[in-house]
């Protein structure tokens, strides 16, 4: 296999290949379009739900509320109750939250500087001769 | 709002939390299971189909197929017909492709150091009182 000449990075850990790698889960699920705008939405700092509900367009509150349950649940968000009245709920990164953020953020950045650039070589490969 | 202790990056553009951000679709897109395991196996170098087929367990012929379609589509792989007899079908990365790898490669490589953080975590929350 010739090595490509454009990414220079050392192969993978094999087991992201392997069927039954745990990895393979939450990737899916850290990369869903409301995990990941969530995410992103607390790099500002903490938020509440009616805050994200309304920064986040599209979202519907149910959505909202069961990815932020999933979030906590996996560590990458906290959950934090003042006891005031009433009481009032913030959602903010973890310190894993935030670092799995870095990356994601990174992603996020690229599809957002080349959004365009995938939308002309769809609008390219549509104009040309349908490959078999 | 308070900023965030553990982050700092700039508020990303607008946009990707519009309702009708074409970078939504890319983003599901690109980071869905197959298109990651496919854009991190071309790392390597070209592939063909069968080589693909037997790196990424569990992924279906059919699967793979469509997963190849559309990442040609996106102009974020290649499609290489070399005339011989039979003529040798290769994919690997246009240089698009090869540049968001690197983007997915930070995140996959996260995720692979550190799932075994958010599985403890999972299993830590559910040992704990169910908030409500």
């Amino acid at each position: 296999m010739m090595e490509s000449e454009s990414v220079r990075m050392t192969a993978p850990a094999d087991d992201v290949f392997q069927r039954d790698c745990a990895g393979r889960d939450i990737l899916d699920h850290v990369t869903s379009r409301w995990a990941t705008l969530i995410l992103a939405s607390l790099v500002a700092g903490p938020h509440r739900f009616s805050e994200l509900n309304a920064k986040i367009g599209g979202i519907s509150e149910k959505m909202l509320s069961q990815n932020l349950r999933t979030l906590v649940r996996d560590g990458l968000v906290k959950r934090t109750v003042t006891p005031t009245v009433p009481p009032q709920v913030s959602y903010s990164h973890t310190p894993l939250g935030a670092d799995l953020t870095v990356q994601l953020w990174g992603l996020v950045s690229w599809i957002g500087n080349h959004t365009n650039d995938i939308l002309e070589a769809q609008v390219r490969h549509d104009a040309a001769t349908i490959q078999p």
